[in-house]
Formats: C-alpha cells, structure tokens, sequence
C-alpha cells in the first residue's frame, strides 16, 4: 500500500531539481571556495550563485546579509547566543514568546545558566503574541527580542512587523526565527523590518542540515563558530557546498511555485478540517483560523492518546506527528498547546498533519477514513472516554 | 593541459564511492531519523550505520561517543567553548599550544573575552610541543588542555598519548583538534587517551561541511548548539544525513586503504623533497623530518612571496596553497611558521602542498619542473634577491 507522508514538517522530501542539482554538485567535485586558485574560484562562484538564490526568497537587498549555517537550530543559536554574548555589557535582559521552538528556549535557558534574565510573553488562545505585551516587556537592558514568524506546533502567525516597529523605535536587535515560514509563505525580510531571521532548507523541499541566517548589516552579533574568515567572517568552518548548492535550487522553485503551493495546500487543509469536524468528535483544531500556515493542521483528539495514534496510523502507511520531530524524544506535553489552553491530556492527544506539494486529496481522505477507525478503537479503550460516556 | 592539484588540504576530491553513497541517499529521500515512524526509522538506522563506520576509524569503541557536527570546526568551537563554559565554576584556565588551527585559536580568543585566561605553550624548531611544558603550564584552575594532532601548516606530528597521560593523572579534560589526521594516518582515541577528539570528514575524501567530535563517556561540556535531543543530546539539529552517509563511506574506505595511502604518499614526499632540494637553492623544509603527515610538505622559499607562486603555478594549471583554505583571506604572516623560528620574509614565501590517492609520481615532477621555472622569475624579479646575490 502507498505510503502517506502527513508528516512533511519532519522532513520535505527533496524536489526533483534540488536533486538533480546536489548529483551535479557531487559529481562536479568542487573545491574550497576559500582557496586563492582555479579550483576555488569556481567553487565560490557556486556558493555565492546560491547565496543569491536565498536572498531572494527573502527578498533581502544584499546577499552578504546570509549567512548559511547547518540548519535551522544553528542560526537561531547563532543569532541569539550571538547578540546577547556580543552586547552582554549593554544589558542581559531578553524578551521572548512562551511558544517558541526548542531551539529558541533552550538556547534561552542557556544564557540563564549565564546570568541572562528572559520575560516570556504569553499568548491569546490561537497562540498569536500581542506586540502590546512585548512592549511592555521590554526594559532599559533589553538587548534581544526573540519572536517566531509562524509556530511549528500550530501553525500560528505572528505580527512580527508590528513587533519591530517596536524594536526599531527602541533600538533593540530583533530575532524572527522563520524556519516554518520561509519557502512556504512570503517572507520579506524588508518589509517585517527584523535584524535577524532563521530559516532552513528542508522547510521548502531542501536537504537537511542546510540553514540560513539573515543579519541585517550593522547588527553586532559574535559568531557561534569562531575559526576561518568564511562567510563574511561571522561563521568559520568550511562550508556544506553540496547542501547549499541544493538549498539554492530549492529557492529558486520556492520563489518560482509559491503561490501555487499555497493554494494546493489551503485547498487540502479545508477538505482536512472539515473531514475532521464531520468525522471524528470531541476535538479541537489549534491555531488561528485565518492567520496561520497553509500547510499544517493540529488537532487535539480528546480522551486519547497521540503517540498510539501515529503508531496505529504507521501501520497503515501513514505518517503523521505529536509535535515536531526535534521534540519527539521529550516527554512533556507541549509547551506550546498549553500556553494556549489546552490541558495536559489534550495536549497529550495531538497530532500535527503537514503535507505538500506531493500531497493529494485522495491522502486526506484516506488518513481521514483510517484515523477515523483509529480514534475508536483508541478510544473504546479509553477509560476516560468511557467514563464519559 | 591535466590540471594538477595538489591543494588536497583544502578540498579533498569526494570518492568514487562516497560519491555514490551521497547520490543513493539524494535518491533514496531520507526521513528524518528523529521521527516516529517508517520513514524515521530508516533514516535512523542510515545515520547509526554511518556512526559505526565513523567510530571503527578512530577504534572509539561506542559509537554514541561519536557526535555527527558541520565539520571540524563546528568540532574543535564544541569542545574547547562546551567544556570551559560547562567548567567555568570550577575554573577558568586552559593550556595549548602556540601552533593550534584558527578554529582552536579563534575560539581560545572569544573565551578570553569571557574571561578565561590562556596558557600558550611553545614548540622547537620541527613545530612539536614539549609534554613538559604542557605539564608545567598546568594550574589548580586549568580545566581544559587542547593540543592537535598533527598540524595543518607543516605536518608535525604531536606527542599526544605523552599530554594525555598528564591530563588523565590531573584529571584534566583534554581535546585533540585532529582534523588533519583522522582518515590520514592510523587514530586510535583509545590508545591516545584522549577526552575529545574533532575531526573532518574532507581530510579523508568525504564530503566538505560534515565532521565528528568524539566525547569520551563522563566529559562533561555544553553543547553549542540548543535545541532538540539529537545526537545524544549533545548538539541539537536536524542532521545533514546526506552529508553524514559520505562520511560514512569516506571512513569505510579509509579503514580499508589507510596502509596502501601512506604508501603512496610516502613515496610522493620523498620524491618531491628531494626534488625541491636539488632544484632550489636557499629553501627550507618545515616541520619534523619523520614525525609528521604522509600527505603535506611545508617549503619556505627565501626571498620570494608564496601568493605569487600561487598565481603563477594556477595559471599553469597546478593548484597549491600558501597556507589552510581557512586563512586564506587573512593577511598576517603565518603564526606556525612564526613559532618555528622563521622570520617574517621566509613565512611569507612558503607553500604547502598537499597530495593524494590521485597524485602521480609524473604530477610531482611536472611541478617541480614548473616550480623552477616561477622561482627563477620572480626572484629575477625580488630585490631581497638581487642584493643577495
């Protein structure tokens, strides 16, 4: 039987082209873009051929401005480790959402560990920030605010162009960790008006552990990894060619399909909310209803389990998610269901269903028929749910 | 004209092999090896199976001492800044040597912005560090010493299993920045003794942007990178498996081939040393004459500036090196040469070369042909010359 990957936010399979441009890569066998000779030259010209690429994406007027990094999490480590090292003198107060992503709080709780303080903003019940909130969060030594631009759990937006105008008229670097934006959605770095963003190649069809980091010019950060003159000077080491290379191509069909993606995905996450709300009650779908990603649906299947779920769903060959696959180890319930109200055996009873490109309406409706057959024999099992009834 | 490159250092040629290993997985569409199900698993089992290899080819006998990073100096940043921030109530001290790679040197010099104070230890003529020495600088609050293996500049080879048997007595964590070994000749972090040792799957035919870190079981250290519970939990991230199965392949092939290499390169070496010394007048080969790489050879040719060899050479189709990729941007005399005594002159006219499984006898004596001819010109060319004579 077909297998139905619902779980695309783990892992986007590679697009055909980025493909086909990582072989050549390989097969190409490029040198160090730092070396002074022939074969460095023309490795460089590849690097920054990609480099440019992304600017694109996020629509950032100069491609000196990325920096690539090996993932998601390192340029979101970089950028806030980075500021609040560089400007330690200045203050070593931080301001943050309570839902952001793991790489975000635990980079957070390790500035604590070295005397940073971080005031945490809550949410409304869609998981969306208020930028009032973050306003008054702010203080004279405040030297980072740190806010996703969608959340990876629920798929909520955030009014991160608001937030920065906050920021900029005090003058305080502004960190949008972007990973599940970027590629998906339009992200324009001028327009938000943010510092810094992170995003990550997987999110729009390339490789894994292949990332960006936007630095506006003038933000002052430390680099994370200290070494080599790469990258402008602010991330040694020498670079994943064939990861950027495929990360440049998956850019460019994200620049070039975006808005057709979107409207494939909005169209399979109205036909999966609505097989949801006829098929299956006592549920909650999370997130905004409008203000939020065209490619994630979270729902809360009450009186059960979500890890039975996606076991009993993998034995028919579809896969779905709890919650983001760097948490999958953790065995706490969701920071982020519960910053938005649900309690601790809801957030429990989660799935996160991503799709794609690859996706199509017959997946939904089979994973609807399946999941519909797996809820009730979870469910018969439950006492919760006999108790109940 | 065949180009000839003997820049090896910089960009190792991927492997037929690795090759192929790279493109089967590219083709394959790997899952995340974190995630819950089928597609998960099998990532999963990809990214152990690379472990393993990895972990045969320095003997580490438990490959979960083995975390998978962007490369060597994503490597030496998580040892040398992990243990001193992990260490820092216990004491801020750390020794090393005065030859170390810009990633150990540059990461020693953001700590000492952080307050940790630096013991820089010096070497003899052929670049090695005297055990000694080591064990004089060490103090009641040294918490790390970090010495390489071999050195990129010049190929001396260190007395680590010597330091190590210091550090262990004084229980002392000890990192070895062996990024230009492992993969070249036997590493066996057993017999060295070692806490941790970083590495570079380039230095050995794999792919550019993916390394290791070996972490004895007990070394406490931070990770750098925060986030999800990958590797262990000592660095966050979703992992560039494309990239890890490379090393993978690079580490099988180098177990198999490490003898017939050293072989091969040994004879290269001689012959171009000797080359260089009837050829040339008024050279000196750096480094120790016996314990030092198979594959590299220091030569400070007086009077003349390594760049313009550089330049001549490449528009002859042969690729050399002045000194590491990484330092290529840089403009200071080298550092290591420095520390061997040459003057300042003498380090501006040196060439690394470096060579490999694709390097041929005839390649040697094509450049050495070559080579004679530039030295000619631009010492026709060099005041310091004319005066000379």
């Amino acid at each position: 039987m077909k297998t139905i990957n619902l779980d695309y936010l783990s892992a986007n399979p590679l697009l055909p082209e980025v493909q086909e441009a990582m072989i050549k890569a390989i097969r190409t066998n490029y040198g160090n873009p730092s070396s002074p000779h022939q074969l460095g030259d023309q490795a460089h010209e590849a690097l920054e051929q990609a480099r440019e690429s992304v600017a694109r994406l996020i629509h950032c007027p100069k491609p000196q401005e990325i920096v690539f990094t090996s993932g998601g999490t390192e340029a979101i480590n970089t950028a806030i480790k980075g500021v609040a090292l560089a400007q330690a003198k200045k203050g070593r107060h931080i301001v943050t959402s309570n839902i952001e992503h793991n790489a975000v709080l635990r980079s957070l709780r390790r500035l604590r560990m070295m005397d940073f303080q971080v005031t945490s903003v809550g949410v409304d019940e869609y998981g969306r920030v208020d930028p009032e909130e973050v306003a008054r969060a702010i203080r004279e030594d405040t030297i980072l605010v740190t806010v996703m631009h969608s959340n990876n759990e629920i798929g909520t937006l955030q009014p991160i162009e608001e937030i920065a105008r906050i920021t900029r008229e005090k003058k305080i670097p502004f960190h949008c960790d972007a990973v599940t934006s970027v590629g998906v959605i339009p992200v324009d770095v001028q327009k938000l008006g943010v510092d810094l963003l992170s995003f990550s190649a997987n999110q729009f069809y390339g490789p894994s552990g292949v990332g960006g980091l936007y630095i506006r010019s003038g933000t002052v950060l430390w680099p994370l990894l200290d070494g080599g003159v790469q990258e402008n000077n602010k991330r040694a080491g020498t670079e994943n060619l064939i990861g950027i290379i495929g990360m440049g191509a998956a850019a460019e069909a994200a620049v070039r399909d975006m808005e057709d993606r979107i409207r494939h995905c909005r169209r399979l996450k109205e036909r999966l909310i609505r097989g949801l709300k006829e098929n299956i009650e006592d549920i909650f779908i999370n997130g905004h209803p409008e203000l939020s990603l065209p490619n994630l649906v979270s729902v809360s299947i009450r009186y059960i389990e979500g890890e039975g779920i996606v076991l009993m769903l993998d034995e028919e060959n579809i896969l779905v998610s709890t919650r983001s696959a760097c948490a999958a180890g953790a065995l706490q319930a969701s920071h982020v269901l519960l910053a938005i109200g649900r309690d601790f055996a809801d957030a429990q009873g989660t799935l996160v269903i991503t799709f794609g490109r690859e996706t199509s309406e017959a997946d939904i409706d089979r994973f609807l028929e399946v999941l519909k057959k797996v809820v009730r024999t979870l469910r018969d099992m439950s006492p919760l749910y006999n108790k109940k009834k």
